[in-house]
């Protein structure tokens, strides 16, 4: 299929670098693959657009292009409702303050549902909130001490809250987030992550209807946990967002394989430090992010891992330091793969420890077609707060 | 004195959260304490604009509106340029298919000076470069063993690169950076790095001089070294970019105080663990950026010092903890401080680990000054390559 946006093609090897490089195949098999596995349980599916900040991505990974979606920060929500973008939920505990930009885009048309865990905020909310277009809002559930949420069985404090919602609000239901599905050792781990967040959501939505509150909301979601659940039962939507693109964290937990990740940092080669076996590149830190998140995995990623301009990996060929616009390629410690030949202006790719991170670092993606050596269009980015 | 595109002042309590705030009190301090310690000297300086990439900030820190400048990218060559900058140094070695862009701005006005460290860049220079506006090379030199250039003795190279430079281009002398300055261990240290890396350029200069180049630009730096060098014999210029902000890093090896960082992240407050001894914060690592260069130093600042409005900071109260949007503050592990009692909506500052990767993170800088709990103008970032 065509995208009607095609631009002419541009050869890889001719970008600047550098620069982001989204394969369009890559990320279509990762997502028909989550969809197909929720549409096959029953369940909803609300994707997170922190990933990618980009209405192009956006469009491809909704069901619908009104939505759902699942927001990170009101920026986000406010640039996809300017692309259409409908029923947004917010899932960062709203900052009292941020309740003036939540009314105006329910104002302008927006179904937009906030999170909350605490007494401040559901008080901030009644007390601003239009009984004639209430705000929906989701309780947020801890269900295994990530970070923040009620725990799910404190009765007390989810009827607290409800209660001070109900007259000018609606609570539409709860929300958790299995965080701790990424220290996952494996599969059986992951499986046991996903049942805990379910259970947990369930829990304390039967806590409220028990007291008398419809709860109708009961999301739960995280890219590892979405893929591994093997019961959804109570559940009514599913959220995840890295999952688009995949990275080096989410291949070292088993989510997905090396040849799943969608997203590549194109660099070259400026130089080499041949005594110490160091390839130098034009991509640092700045075009990777700061991120080491495989640094506590069994198989350390360093900055990432080398591939050949057509996406594939170089044996044991890591970035194993960055500064701010070099990065420092060699062979991983410990494996006997012999340093390849590298011309300076070679390109290569690096795939990225953390797509989330990675991404950010940068305006657009250059997209191309796996097996193709050009990028055929260009997809923006946005960023800020 | 008022700046000319002062605004109309803003509250820093009514700011949305997360965003930069910068201290211009504290930046202009900073910069006054490395200009008058350079002029005393008697040695040029070339601050490099990384940190900031910002015309702003930029023409605060250099010496004339035209310059000297240091970059790491083109994208900040071209901006600058674009802003009335004129003498440019980019100080990462050159990708070949990167010297159109060198030549346009050449042709436009730039007199920009690229880096080299070895043959296969010489030869693409030369090969394109135009005698009638022959492209200024420094031959990059490596002091240390951080990452790139050709070792300070290695006279070979050295006058193999120049050789090849000659007919078509203009050696214009040597740079160094001394990038292990960064893990000093004390005072002693840093005088030590920054010798060396005089030492080290000098003696590139020296060889190059001896086999007939003039060699007239030696230029060291970096941050660390340029507050602690006790000579700049035979030095013509010193280049330092992250000292106009410092940060936590900067502070951990002693060549700031705490009190001089003149970055910060707003945030809010929105929500608790109390059983944890948790602060929940709307600034997770898109915020301050995934980097957690303290971790290595003697006391390890998780994600950044956490600080009152007015930028006090709070008795060991950091940020232990980041997700995406998400910070998480504790007092510090193994202290005995009282975790303050911070409301939902409370208004906090964090100080950052590297005030290079948390400045990226955002498009614009709220400009406050020293004691006063409002900014006064906002100063736009720019991004990319």
């Amino acid at each position: 299929m065509t995208d009607p946006a095609e631009t002419t093609p541009v050869a890889l090897s001719t970008l600047q670098t550098p620069c982001l490089i989204l394969d369009e195949t890559r990320m279509n098999r990762n997502i028909a693959r989550l969809t197909e596995r929720l549409a096959t349980a029953g369940v909803g599916f609300r994707p997170h657009l922190k990933t990618p900040k980009s209405i192009d991505v956006a469009r491809r990974v909704m069901p619908r292009p009104t939505g759902p979606a699942t927001v990170s920060t009101l920026r986000e929500a406010e640039q996809f409702f300017d692309h259409g973008v409908r029923d947004i939920t917010y899932a960062v505990g709203i900052a009292p303050d941020k309740l003036a930009r939540v009314q105006k885009l329910r104002a302008d048309g927006a179904n937009i549902t906030i999170v909350i865990d605490n007494i401040d905020q559901a008080r901030a909310i009644a007390a601003l909130s239009d009984p004639t277009n209430p705000i929906p809002v989701l309780i947020e559930i801890d269900c295994d001490g990530h970070r923040s949420g009620v725990k799910p069985d404190d009765a007390a404090l989810l009827c607290a809250i409800a209660d001070i919602l109900v007259p000018n609000s609606h609570l539409a239901g709860v929300l958790t987030h299995a965080g701790e599905s990424y220290s996952a050792k494996s599969i059986a781990d992951l499986e046991a992550a996903a049942e805990q967040e379910r259970v947990a959501a369930v829990l304390a939505a039967t806590i409220l209807r028990g007291a008398g509150h419809a709860c109708e909301v009961v999301s739960v979601g995280s890219s590892p946990t979405a893929h591994f659940a093997k019961s959804y039962d109570g559940v009514t939507e599913v959220r995840a967002g890295v999952f688009v693109f995949f990275d080096l964290f989410q291949a070292g937990i088993n989510v997905c394989r090396i040849d799943d990740i969608a997203l590549s940092v194109l660099t070259t080669v400026i130089g080499h430090q041949r005594e110490k076996g160091w390839i130098i590149v034009d991509a640092g830190w700045m075009a990777m992010s700061r991120d080491r998140g495989t640094a506590g995995q069994a198989v350390d990623q360093g900055y990432g891992i080398a591939c050949t301009l057509d996406g594939t990996p170089m044996d044991d060929l890591i970035m194993v330091g960055a500064n701010q616009e070099h990065g420092i390629l060699a062979i991983r410690p410990g494996a006997d793969a012999r340093l390849p030949d590298l011309a300076v202006g070679s390109k290569l790719r690096i795939l990225p420890n953390h797509a989330c991170a990675t991404a950010a670092q940068h305006g657009a993606y250059h997209v191309c077609r796996s097996g193709e050596d050009f990028t055929h269009t260009t997809w923006s980015r946005f960023a800020g707060w």
